[in-house]
C-alpha cells in the first residue's frame, strides 16, 4: 500500500488499493483486514482515515465490520454471479416515449394475486406505519377544524423544521424556510424541471434511472440524454464532461443514493467532480434522495447539495420509500430556484394536505423516525441478501446482478439475446410480476434485464416466486 | 304577458317578462304575484311550466317564496345599491403577469390578526368538520397500515364511487370510472389545462375571475382572453362568439356556477348555446364548479357537464369551499381527455394521499354531506345579506355591488376615479385585509372595484370592519 502523494482524499485511495487487492485475488473473501492502528503505523498515515477509508467499503458492501474484532471482506464480494455491464447508451438526446409501457406495468404491479418483485414501494405490512398513523388519528381528533384550512405554499412550518434538522444526519445546515412540502417526490421533481426546463429541452439521467422520471420527461416534452452508469459507482463525470461540451443540456437529474433500479450510489469525490463540471457549465442538478435513508453502510451518504458550495443543486425527496406511501408527503429544497418552485407549487396545486403534514411533524418530533429507520434497514438488506442467494441458485448461471449498498431492488443482466418481456408474459401467466428491463430506458435498451423489488416482507411464496421466475429465464433462454 | 310562439324553453321567457315587469316598476318589491295556478290558466301554459319560471327567479334571487303564500318580488332587488357593471376587457390576449399582486396578497389574507374579508376560503370555525375528522381518525386507527400504499392515480375508488353517486344532485350520470382525484381544484385545472393546451396558447376566461386562475396560467404560459361578464348573467356569448371566429383559442374556462368574484350564474339557455358555439368551433371547455353546492335557490343549478350531449367539456370541482380546505380533495371529468389527464396526474405527483380519501368517502357514505350543505348555504346566504346591508350603510352611495345567488363573496364597483389599492393600503394599517380588483384580471383592470369574502362567521369584528372599510372607501373619494 503506497501512500504517496498525499491527496485531499487520501482515505478514498486507500480504499481504492484495497479494492484492487481484492479483486486481484491478494485478500479474499471472509479475509480478516489488519488493523486499524496496524494500517496507520505501518503508512504513517492518521488513524482516522483509514477509518475512513475502512468505512467506506463498508458502505459499498465490500468490507463487513465485526464488533469487538475487526473489518473482513464481505463473502458476498465475490459471489456467484458478477456485477452487470456498465451501459453504454447512444450519445444523442431521446425523445421520451415511455407512459404506454408504464401503464402496462402498473396496470398489475399492485394486483396483491401475484407475487410482488414489480413495485418499487414498500410493503405496508413492512412498514409498520402503526405510529404514525395514530399520530395522525390524533390531529384528526383533537385538532381537526384547526387544520382545516389552506396552508402556505411552503407547507406546515413545524414539519419543514422537523425535516431540516434531518439534513444534519449529513453534515448539512437547513432552514425550515429552504423547504417546501410536496406531494411526494414526483411534484417536487416536476416542480424542479418545470422551473429550470422548457419542453423540447434535453436532461442528462442515468442509465437504467427510474421509470417514473422518464414518463415526467415525457409529458413535459423534455428530452432525455441517457449518461453511461456503473452499477457500483454511478453515472461516468467524463461522459457528461464531453456531452456538456458538444450539447446544450438544462438539467441534469439524478439519484442522490442508491439510485433505482442499479442501487448505487457514487464516491464522494465523484459527486464532487460533476458539481464542479456542472458549476463551469452552469448547468443545475436536481438530485432524487428518496433512498438515501435506506442506508446499509454505517454512515448515510451525502447527497449533492451538501458537496454543493455553488447553490447549484434543487434537493427532492421524500417519506415514501422508508415510512409512508401513502400520506404522499415529500419536499424540496431549491436554493435558486425557490421562488419559481414556490411559484409553480401555487399553480400547480396551491398546498399540500395539512393533517398528513402535521402527523408527520409529530412523528419526527416524538424521535421516532430514526428506531423506525434502523428497523427497515436491516430488513431490507437481509430481504436483498435472502433475494441473491435465491437468484444465485435459480437463474442462469451468466446472470449479472446488483450489489446495492441501500435501497431494495436488484437490478439483473441477463445475456443479450435474452427477452425480458417475454419473459414478463411468461411470468404474468405463472402469478409472478417484476419490471421488464426497458422501461428503465428513453431509447427502450435493457430488454435483456429486469428489476426485481424486496420491498415485501420476505417468505415462502416470495422465495418460490424468484425460484420459479429463475427457471422460466433458464427456459426462456434455452427454448 | 304574451307567451307566443311557443319555445323549447319558454319557462326561461316567463321569467324574462316578470324581470322586465319589476325593471320597468309594473312589480314593486314585496308585491305578491299571481298564483301559479292563475298564470297557467291565464297563458294556456302549464303549472310546471310558471313553477319553473318562478324557480328560477327564486335561484337568482328576484322572487322571494314564502310558504302556503306565494312567490313575492324580492326587497333587495331594487335595493339601496346597484348591480356593478358589464364588464369591457380589450379583445387582444393578454400575457398574464399576476404573481407577484397574488403573492403579495396571500401574504396578507391569513394574518389572523386582520379583519377576515380577503380571502376565498370559508373559516374552519364555520365550516364544522368535526364529523369528517373523526372519519379520518378511524380511517387512521383502524385501516392505517392498509391504506399506506400508492393509490391508483385516478383516486380511491369508493370515493369516485361517492362522487359520482353526487352528480345525480344535478341530472348528471357519472361512472366511478369517469373521476379522478386530483389535489384540490387547482391540480384539476392544472391538468386540464396542461392537456388541453400549450405554452402560448390562448385561454377565453371570465373577467373579472379568480386570480389563482390567472396565476395558473402565467406560470403555464398562457395568455388570457377576458371575456365581457355580466354581473347577473355571467359571459357574453356573442362576444365569444366574435372572438372565436378571429382568434385562436385553445380552450375556454368558466365558473359553472356563482363565479369568484361575482357569483354570477349563466342562465341554462345561455349554457346551451355557448356549449353548441364552443362544439362548432371544437373549442373544448373546463368549467369549475367549486361554489355549485352553495346555491341559495331551491335547486342545484347544472354544470355545464350535465349540459353538453358532445363530451366537449372537461369538469373540475373539490369540497375546498364547502367542507374540507384543509384536505385538498377535488376531481376531475375529464371525458375525451380521460386518458391525457392520467398520464399528467401519474407524471406530475402520481396519486394522491389515501387516508382523507378514504374519510371522505366514508362521510359522504354517512349521508351527513347534505344536511351539512344545507347548513353553510343558509350561513353563507345570511352572511351575504348582512354584509350587503352593512355596504348599504357605509360605503358611498354610487357603490354598485353584486347580488349573488350562491357562493360566499361579494363584488363591490366605485366611481371610476376610486384606487382600491390605495384602500388596501390604507385598511391593512386599520387591520383590514380584502382583495383589491386588479387581481382580478389579466390586463389589471377593474382598479376601482373589490371583493369582499363573506366566508367567516358573522360577529361585530366584521361588521364594524366592513363599516369601517366603507368610510375609508368615502374618505378615499372625498380626499
Amino acid at each position: 500500500m503506497d501512500m504517496d502523494p498525499p491527496t485531499p482524499y487520501r482515505y478514498e485511495r486507500l480504499a481504492d488499493l484495497i479494492v484492487g487487492m481484492i479483486d486481484n485475488g491478494a485478500l479474499a473473501a471472509g479475509t480478516r483486514l489488519p488493523s486499524v492502528r496496524a494500517v496507520s503505523e505501518q503508512h504513517s498515515i492518521s488513524i482516522s482515515t483509514v477509518l475512513q477509508a475502512y468505512r467506506l467499503l463498508e458502505d459499498r458492501g465490500i468490507l463487513v465490520a465485526r464488533p469487538q474484532s475487526g473489518f473482513y471482506v464481505a463473502g458476498t464480494r465475490r459471489g456467484a454471479l458478477a456485477l452487470p455491464s456498465v451501459s453504454r447508451p447512444r450519445a444523442k438526446a431521446s425523445t421520451v416515449s415511455i407512459s404506454g409501457a408504464v401503464a402496462g406495468l402498473l396496470e398489475h404491479v399492485s394486483n396483491p394475486a401475484l407475487v410482488p418483485l414489480g413495485c418499487a414501494v414498500p410493503d405496508a405490512a413492512l412498514l409498520q406505519s402503526k405510529r404514525l398513523d395514530l399520530a395522525l388519528a390524533r390531529a384528526a381528533r383533537q385538532h381537526g377544524t384547526r387544520y382545516n384550512i389552506y396552508c402556505a405554499p411552503q407547507g406546515d412550518p413545524r414539519l419543514r423544521r422537523e425535516i431540516a434538522k434531518r439534513a444534519m444526519h449529513f453534515g448539512h445546515a437547513l432552514s425550515p424556510d429552504d423547504l417546501l412540502i410536496t406531494n411526494g417526490c414526483t411534484e417536487a421533481l416536476t416542480l424542479a424541471l418545470t422551473a429550470v426546463a422548457k419542453r423540447g429541452d434535453s436532461i442528462a439521467i442515468e442509465s437504467p434511472t427510474y421509470f417514473g422520471l422518464l414518463h415526467t420527461l415525457e409529458v413535459l416534452g423534455l428530452k432525455a440524454f441517457e449518461l453511461p452508469t456503473d452499477p457500483a459507482r454511478g453515472i461516468d463525470v467524463g461522459a457528461l464532461a464531453r456531452l456538456l461540451d458538444t450539447e446544450p443540456v438544462a438539467a441534469c437529474v439524478l439519484s442522490s443514493n442508491f439510485n433505482n433500479p442499479l442501487g448505487c450510489a457514487m464516491a464522494e469525490t465523484d459527486k464532487r467532480s460533476l458539481l464542479a463540471l456542472l458549476a463551469r457549465h452552469a448547468v443545475p442538478l436536481i438530485e432524487d434522495d428518496v433512498y438515501g435513508d435506506i442506508h446499509f453502510g454505517r454512515e448515510r451518504p451525502k447527497p449533492f447539495i451538501a458537496l454543493d458550495s455553488g447553490a447549484n443543486t434543487i434537493y427532492c425527496s421524500s417519506f415514501s420509500k422508508s415510512l409512508a406511501p401513502g400520506y404522499r408527503v415529500g419536499w424540496i429544497v431549491a436554493g435558486a430556484y425557490a421562488q419559481q418552485v414556490m411559484e409553480r407549487k401555487l399553480a400547480f396545486s396551491l398546498c399540500c394536505p395539512v393533517l398528513p403534514q402535521v402527523a408527520l411533524a409529530d412523528f419526527l418530533e416524538s424521535g421516532a423516525y430514526d428506531a423506525h429507520l434502523r428497523g427497515v434497514r436491516r430488513i431490507f438488506e437481509e430481504n436483498l441478501g435472502r433475494m441473491t442467494r435465491a437468484i444465485e441458485t435459480s437463474f442462469p448461471t451468466d446472470t449479472k446482478v446488483s450489489r446495492p449498498a441501500g435501497g431494495f431492488m436488484l437490478w439483473l443482466e441477463l445475456p443479450r439475446r435474452f427477452d425480458s418481456r417475454a419473459l414478463f408474459d411468461e411470468a404474468l401467466e405463472q402469478g409472478i410480476c417484476f419490471a421488464p428491463g426497458d422501461v428503465f430506458s428513453a431509447s427502450r435498451r435493457f430488454r435483456n434485464c429486469l428489476r426485481l423489488s424486496a420491498g415485501h416482507t420476505w417468505n415462502h411464496r416470495i422465495e418460490d416466486g424468484v425460484r420459479r421466475l429463475g427457471r422460466l429465464a433458464q427456459a426462456l433462454l434455452d427454448g
